[in-house]
This record gives structure tokens, sequence and C-alpha cells, in this order.
């Protein structure tokens, strides 16, 4: 017989969109904490957070701040992931880091649980979350490709402003009243926080997530096709992405186009094998309007499959429309999922 | 010397959000108008519309509207158009269509003067105007097509509510408010008029415009499949789409992966040609984040080309952003552009 003991557990970045989730998430699953401490940057220290009816007082994340720490959850940022995680770790914690700071490491796992689990088996103390529009597309990629084959994907995002953190969600709140009122929009954060240009996202679309690399696609567009080789072990899969912000506050959408290697395949295989896949729940009835939309995704922890059709032409092409909460799945529920991971299989 | 003369133009649903805008474009484009006549339903006839300074009372449309028009502009919905087209042509006008009811007719014309203008020497008194997310794809489609062949598009959507008329407008400015003042969002009309079910559209993405096919895939999206391959004239052509309405006012956004025929084409290719193409403007210059937004292409008539990248596994491939305000070069402006070829080319 197990005795399930408490962990003491670190959450660095408590007081932001993902880090409040994580508290939440936490929470709804009974995760078996001990002592918890919730740590953000200088700036956010001496805020007070509820955790199960109990006050915390947030405090700043130093190296010290993990000592004793078995499990940490990051979420503040790259810049103090790379200067804390390994400090974590040298004071004997498993650091889940829900930045992109470790995640294309090759020393590092990059996790999402329904989809290679075993991997966190060869952690050598710090597992990456991966990036939560990659998060959702592997989920519903990976029955596909387990059952048929998957030879290419082109995915085209619609993304959530909570995906940029707190203050852009304020942003597309402030921008919507103010342009209602018929006054002038101000932007002074999105697309890309510390950007030499912002514009408008409320009633708008902004074809930019993330800083331009040298090819012309986005860091965000880099991402999702980087991770998705990593996740699904697959560095011959064929990956193309187009990013875009638009004005709804939770989940993303994504337009995925993928190619199975056989072409007998039909809508009915792909849809019962996203039917039985863990995580992913088929929402796919056309005749009564049925499929998922940001609005009906938002707050739950699954991924949620709709319009899958056959392509027209091409034999082996599928189109799906794959949406999940982005601050859950694609963020705090992932990393809760890894550090569960972790404990139920003692790999700590 | 030709001695330019008006013409007698009635104008079918003169009320609705692209009748306005025909009236817009006729103005700002000098149309040469002897006698204008602006016709609605009967529900709208009554109503007053200023044109050039001068009020007009807008009239029932009925067969004898048209008794000495020369060039009616049909947008007020497909069952009028199959009704009252035919009439007016029978009185010797030519219609220029703007609803789908006649756009995939053979003996109807397809066209967007930019693309296939001789095609209106075809016409038997009716000139479709296509679907407006087609219109613009193909604007940015052909010169690709003309300079490297095409053998493949795969388009996702981002269509502004305005494409379902002024109804949709007024309701996703009444559920932005009532979302902002933290009151319940009334749904009634969108996705789509008289279905069986109504979702939210202020911040949400609801990926379905028009009614569903037997195939799974909407009206919207096999209009702009089928349409695409006529107005190119290339049934070999693959086209798939997935059409997707988000909250935002006026124009459409479309990411477009394109496959070309030569492996050898580069980015710098395919700027020049759309650089070169009529009613095209490229904005695709990422280290200075340009590039256009719904909101950047409002009020305008061109079509803007930006996030021209290389696709990074298929030599062939491209991918493209391409936004345009869906009632102007999507309706009425292409509709007023295929008015004015009919006159300039002597085609009445």
């Amino acid at each position: 017989m197990t005795v399930i003991k408490g962990y003491n557990v670190a959450v660095v970045g408590a007081t932001g969109a993902v880090g409040q989730k994580m508290l939440e998430t936490l929470d709804k699953k009974d995760f078996p904490i001990e002592n918890l401490h919730l740590l953000s940057s200088k700036r956010s220290a001496g805020k007070e957070l509820t955790y199960k009816g109990e006050t915390y007082v947030v405090k700043e994340a130093t190296p010290e701040s993990f000592e004793g720490i078995q499990i940490a959850l990051f979420s503040a940022g790259g810049s103090v992931s790379k200067k804390l995680a390994d400090e974590a770790v040298k004071r004997g914690a498993v650091v889940v880091d829900n930045t992109s700071a470790f995640r294309m490491d090759p020393e590092v796992p990059l996790v999402v649980p329904e989809v290679n689990e075993a991997d966190i088996t060869k952690h050598k103390g710090i597992i990456a979350n991966p990036n939560c529009s990659t998060i959702q597309m592997v989920a519903a990629l990976k029955p596909i490709k387990e059952k048929f084959g998957l030879s290419r994907v082109i995915v085209s995002t619609y993304q959530a402003v909570s995906g940029a953190g707190n203050e852009a969600v304020e942003e597309l709140r402030q921008q919507s009243q103010d342009f209602l009122n018929g006054e002038e929009m101000t932007a002074d954060l999105l697309p890309v926080n510390g950007e030499k240009k912002h514009y408008p996202i409320a009633f708008n679309a902004l074809p930019q997530i993330d800083v331009f690399q040298d090819n012309g696609y986005t860091f965000e567009e880099m991402k999702m096709i980087n991770e998705t080789k990593k996740i699904m072990h697959d560095d011959s899969l064929h990956v193309s992405a187009t990013c875009v912000r638009l004005p709804f506050f939770t989940a993303h959408a994504e337009s995925v186009y993928v190619e199975v290697n056989d072409a007998n395949i039909t809508v009915e295989d792909i849809q019962q094998a996203l039917k039985n896949a863990d995580g992913v729940v088929l929402e796919d009835d056309p005749t009564n309007q049925v499929y998922p939309t940001p609005l009906s995704a938002s707050g739950k922890s699954d991924v949620f499959v709709g319009r899958v059709r056959k392509d027209i032409d091409h034999p082996n092409g599928f189109h799906l429309w794959v949406v999940s909460d982005n601050l859950l799945k694609g963020a705090a529920w992932n990393s809760v999922q890894i550090a569960e991971s972790l404990i139920k299989n003692n790999w700590l």
C-alpha cells in the first residue's frame, strides 16, 4: 500500500494569467500539496492570493526560494526560467517549465502526457511544457498518426489574447469599449510586448504572434513547427504554420490540414480515432450545427475537435477544427498533468 | 471623339450593407449616370437615401421597375435575383448580380476584372459577381498562376460580420457591449440567418458561414472552391477551404497556402509578381512589422497581401496573408468595375 503524501510545491509566476490557472488546476485536481510556495518577480511580490481558502503572500523568486521544494511549476517568462530553473534543480526540485526557455533543448523532454508521457523518464530535473497552440494540435494529431500514419500538417491558428497575458486581456477589453464608445483605440502591447509597433486587436486580426525570424516566420510559428516534430518524435513530418491573434479572450482555435499515409481512410475512421483518444472530445455534427468554438471550450480541460472533412482533391488529405482553452490544456492543466505523472510513476 | 453619356442605372438592394457601398462606389468613381433608380424589397421601400446630394425614395423592385434601365446592380439576396434578373434582362438591362444565384451557371460569366475581364464578352444579359472571400483570393492568385503555374490552394479564412449584412454588424456591436457590461449575450442571427441554432460571435469564432452541404463543407467553402476554378478557368486546380466568421466588422483576411509548378521560385519572385499585379498591394516587411490587417484594409478598394513565405518542407509551397474590404473589392467595388468594363469596352 502506498500512503499518499503531500509534496512541497512552488508556483513561479503565481500572479500571472497562467499562474492563476495553475492554482485553480492544483485545487480542482486535489494535488497532494504539503507546503505551497507562491513566487513571482520582485514587482508582484507582496500580493496576496488564496488557495483552498488560505491566504498566501507571494514572495520574490530567488535561488534560495527552492530549498526543500520537490516540484516547481514555472510560468514567469523565459528569462526567469533561464535564471532560476537550474537553481531549483540544484536544490532537489523537479521543474515543469511552461516557457520556451528549454523546449528545444535536446536534454529536456517536451511533454504532452497523452502523446509522449514516457519521455518524462528521460528528465534531468527539467521537463518542458510545450507552447499552447502546439499542445492542442498534437493531442488531436496523435491518434491520427498512430492509426493512419501522418506525413504533413498545415495549420492556421485563431489565437486568444490571454496567450499574451493579463495585460493583453485588459487591452482587448479597453479597446473594445473605446471603439463601441466611438473613441480612438490605444495600442500599447499587442501584437508583441516590447516590439516597435503596436496595433489594435479589438475588432481586428493580427498576423503576428511573437517576433519575426529571419525566414519570415514568427517565433510562434516556428515553435509550432519544431515542437510538433520533437513531441511526435518525427523529424520527417512536414509541418507549417500561420499564427494569428484574434479579439477573443480565451481558447485557441486551429484550422488544421493533415495528410495521412493511407488513401483509403474515411472521415468516420478519423472521427472514431479522435473519439477514442485520451483528452480529446469529438464535437462534430454539422447537421445539428455541432462544432467547438472558443467560447464553448473556455474553462474546460479537453481538446475539442470538429469539422472533420476529407479534402476534395487529395485522397490522403483531411481538415480538422481544433479548439482548446489555451490557459488550461494549453498551459496550466498540461503542466499539472506532467507533475501528476511524475508522482504516479515515481519519476520524481 | 466619344461623347461620355450617362446610363440609366438601377441598384437593387440599395438599403443593404452592400447596396450602400454600391452608391458610395458609384459616387467615388463618378460613374456616368443619367437616371438612378434605387430599388429594394417591399419591406425597405419608402426609405430615403442620398446620392451626390440628392434625395431618392427607395421603391419596391418589380419587373416593371426595369423599364428603360441599361445597367442593374443586384445585391438583394439570391431569391430576388432569381425572380427579377431575367425580368431586367428581358427589358434590355445588363445585370451585374452580387448574389450566388447565377455564379455557377455555365451560361453566366463570373468575373473579377483583374483576373478574367474578357469573360464579360460572353454575357447573355447577366454577369455574376463572385463571393467576397473568393474575389480577394483570386486577385492574389492570378499573378502567381500566370507567372509560375499553380496546382494547389488551401485557404483558411478570417471573415468579418458585415458579410452577413447590417443586422450581423448590429448583433456583434450589441453582444460586445453586453459582454463588456457583464450581461448575457443574445444570439439571434449568426452564424446563419434562419438556421436552427445561433451562437454569439462577440469574443468568439464560428467555423460556419452559410449552411452545411452533404459533404461536410459549408456552402461558403464550396463557393470558394467552385468559383475559384471557374474564374481561373482551371478545373484541375486543387482548392480546399475552411471558412470562419470572426468578431470584426469589415474586411476578410485569408491564410492561403499555394503550390506553384516551379520549385525554383523564391519569395522575392512571388512578391515581385504581386507588386506588379493590378488591384493588388504588397504590404510585406516583417522587419518593420508591415502586414495588412482587417482594420488597415477597411475602406480601401485594393487587395492587400503580406506574410509571403516559402513552405519550410515543400519546395513548391508558399504561404500568403490576403486581406481586403469585403464590401468594396469583395462586393460593390468589383460590381461597379464590371459595369465600367461593360461601358469602356462597348460590351453592354
